[in-house]
């Protein structure tokens, strides 16, 4: 017999998966609207002149392209064929591309859009993007980017109410976390003060070792990397920093003192650390210098998440960008946002076991058919339940008894209702919950009472 | 400047747009829920294997292919290509294609899954699909089915629910509508009555003209469409068929009195009909012969939804399958199922003015900003409201108060909050109402009360 599959890094969601997914989906959506923030959607085909260039040379080899209908051959000779070049090739072949990411269609949209929107636009975009990458554990080739982003401000405040909602939404999932925060103008300010304008990562990715390979070894790495031993002289007080946010803060401001860049970056830190002070944050809220996602990307804040609970990589993340729109020529759109890591944190709340039990869209109750005259009796029951909101269903024919429980158990469903003989001549039902056995006989009212 | 595009056919959605597909989809989503049917994803990307041959000619045409990564020429000499059949050339360069509708994935998913499943399985499924059609007005290259289907059930109750289901969805939406049902194997029964069994599609086409263009003309029609007189003799009393369902399946009943499969129809539609008495349902319920949607695809109950009150086609739909796994070798799944059209249900509430004023996923509170000291004294107000579940934003700076009003005017917000100097002293909030510009003096208590 043929076996059908489907293709590889790319994944079906049954009803259990689902549930799972749409609980993380539905939390990060209520806190996304909680503070004002939009749905759009956009096309999962954009015009590979949209995609093209984006995302660096790797990035243009992942795009899953779109064979053009009709003949895609005309705009080829043989002769072009016969070269075998596959990037010429493609482009003659295909005009359209699969959504890499949702930055570029979003930065897309503002552009299009802009007329018709008002400043700061406040968007959040749940949509799958694809990525043709080597499919391993934990990376699909398919798969969800829950990103909201803020446009058109320059406020601060956007960076504080993004904490708040990274630590909303975990607090809701029940997942302790870290909220790493940096800022890309104090690494600037760094590279300024020992003259090493082009060592960003260099520094921050030997600084990251530190407890790892200790300092002597951080400080090996970085005159390997062609950091003067000037320079890593001057580096060592930000190698060592350490304290509270307030203590490297202060400490900050006194190295950097010489850097206008690095001295705004600390200004900024400072406001957005103190303003969350004035809050209720579970997160742990930390300065972190190492924290150098999307260098070259972010221009301000840069935040990662961390699970508390779970060896996993970051489950959160984002920053502020200056120029989101101008690889499409429209230059000044700056703007800030996160972006919720679906997947991993679906593993978080698999390896905690931290899933609430009962989803609310699993089925409630099931009624027991016994025949068509006790189906005629519970139907109208069946009815009223469902029209006061509860999710009812009515097993299919008159199956031997065990079968009918056996489709509840396996469902999860947690309470099933019996009604035969006896309850028709009394009017009632008898509702069993499947975990205690406990069985009662109810009026219809009560039964609404028991299960609403 | 570079303007940037979509690729035709397809749609951005903005945050007003979505608002409004969010309702749709929310409410069809509440009531599947609410009849046990339970959400599953498949993969945007299918083999080919899996597409290919399921949807006709034509439909093998319309599938979106997906070039394979890396060098996709390796499996193509140039002589072949030099041949240019665009078929074979998309054979040999791709793998994958996109999604063409929801029940050929579905059928492949029963097929891999079904060691995992329940029966009768009750799956619904909200998800786009494309298709390389030529777009025009209402016709999209993207657009979202929202599938519902029960499989590895026999029992008509699944009929009636589905009625039950389509009836509840549209009384939430505010759409009257009429559900027209009829049966495939009538229409067997009918063609075995009158010794024309190929003719079911050319006798119901012209049946359906009646109205248009009077019963001389549709005999005319009939006996044009190869029926011989004899036939379209007997055919009269189905043509002129009218009156209440009851009476029309009376009528149906003696006429086929000598077809075993028509009778079975017969008695199915009589069941369906007789138990829908037993509910509330809003919608008109109308045996109507005219209908043969899907007809090499259905085998029993066929349905088909009108809006009442709007001039478009149907908006809804669906029917019962004998064999939804067959193509992938799997025999004997029989099943039962619909489709909501989403993107006509949206055109047909926008001419009805249907949409409800204010959506869940609106800001309901805007907060206006008139500098860091009012904001220090606003912000854990904010934070309270958030916090009792109530969509608040803060104005992101110290802007003019009329910019800060309109901002919250084109977004839609129905209240703003100010709060300067006075409210301060007096540890208060003036809450405004947008819309009658009636403002009041609060605490922070009954604030909270006026908007949760």
């Amino acid at each position: 017999m043929y076996k059908p599959s489907i293709p590889k890094g790319m994944r079906d969601f049954s009803p259990a998966e689902m549930a799972k997914r749409n609980y993380i989906f539905n939390t990060i959506k209520s806190v996304y609207h909680r503070y004002g923030f939009l749905q759009i959607e956009t096309p999962t085909m954009e015009n590979l002149s949209t995609l093209m260039g984006k995302y660096g040379e790797e990035g243009d080899k992942l795009l899953f392209k779109v064979l053009d209908s009709g003949d895609f051959t005309s705009g080829v000779t043989t002769e072009e064929f016969a070269g075998r070049n596959a990037a010429f090739l493609a482009s003659k072949m295909c005009e359209k591309g699969l959504r890499y990411d949702l930055t570029v269609p979003f930065a897309r949209y503002v552009v299009m859009h802009r007329g018709e929107m008002v400043f700061p636009f406040k968007r959040y975009q749940i949509q799958p993007v694809w990525r043709a990458d080597r499919p391993q554990k934990g990376r699909y080739r398919e798969f969800y980017q829950c990103d909201a982003d803020v446009v058109g401000s320059d406020s601060l405040l956007n960076e504080v109410e993004l904490v708040q909602i990274i630590d909303t939404v975990f607090r809701k999932l029940n997942i302790r976390v870290a909220v790493k925060i940096n800022n890309r103008k104090i690494l600037s300010g760094i590279a300024e003060i020992i003259g090493e304008p082009d060592k960003i990562t260099d520094i921050t990715v030997a600084i990251d070792k530190l407890d790892k390979i200790g300092l002597d070894n951080v400080n090996a790495e970085l005159r390997e990397r062609g950091i003067s031993d000037r320079a890593v002289e001057q580096l060592q007080p930000i190698i060592a920093l350490s304290g509270s946010n307030e203590e490297k803060i202060a400490r900050l401001r006194s190295v950097l003192a010489a850097s206008e860049t690095g001295l705004k970056g600390v200004d900024e830190l400072e406001y957005i650390f103190s303003m969350l002070k004035g809050f209720d944050i579970a997160a742990v809220t930390e300065l972190d210098l190492t924290l150098a996602r999307g260098l070259n990307y972010y221009t301000g804040a840069i935040f990662e998440v961390k699970a508390l609970d779970a060896t996993i990589g970051s489950i959160a993340g984002g920053g502020r960008y200056d120029n989101l729109t101008g690889i499409f020529g429209l230059p000044g759109v700056s703007g800030v946002g996160i972006s919720f890591g679906a997947d991993r944190i679906y593993d978080v709340l698999t390896q905690l076991n931290g899933f609430p039990e009962e989803s609310m869209e699993q089925t409630k109750v099931l009624f027991v058919q016994f025949g068509e005259r006790e189906l005629s009796y519970i139907l109208p029951a069946v009815a009223q339940l469902r029209a006061s909101g509860v999710n009812t269903e009515v097993y299919h024919e008159a199956a031997k008894m065990k079968k009918q429980l056996s489709y509840a158990d396996t469902k999860g469903i947690p309470y099933v209702v019996l009604a035969g003989e006896n309850e028709m001549n009394e009017g009632t039902f008898v509702l069993k919950d499947m975990r205690s056995g406990e069985q009662r006989s109810l009026s219809l009212e009560e039964l609404k009472a028991s299960l609403a």
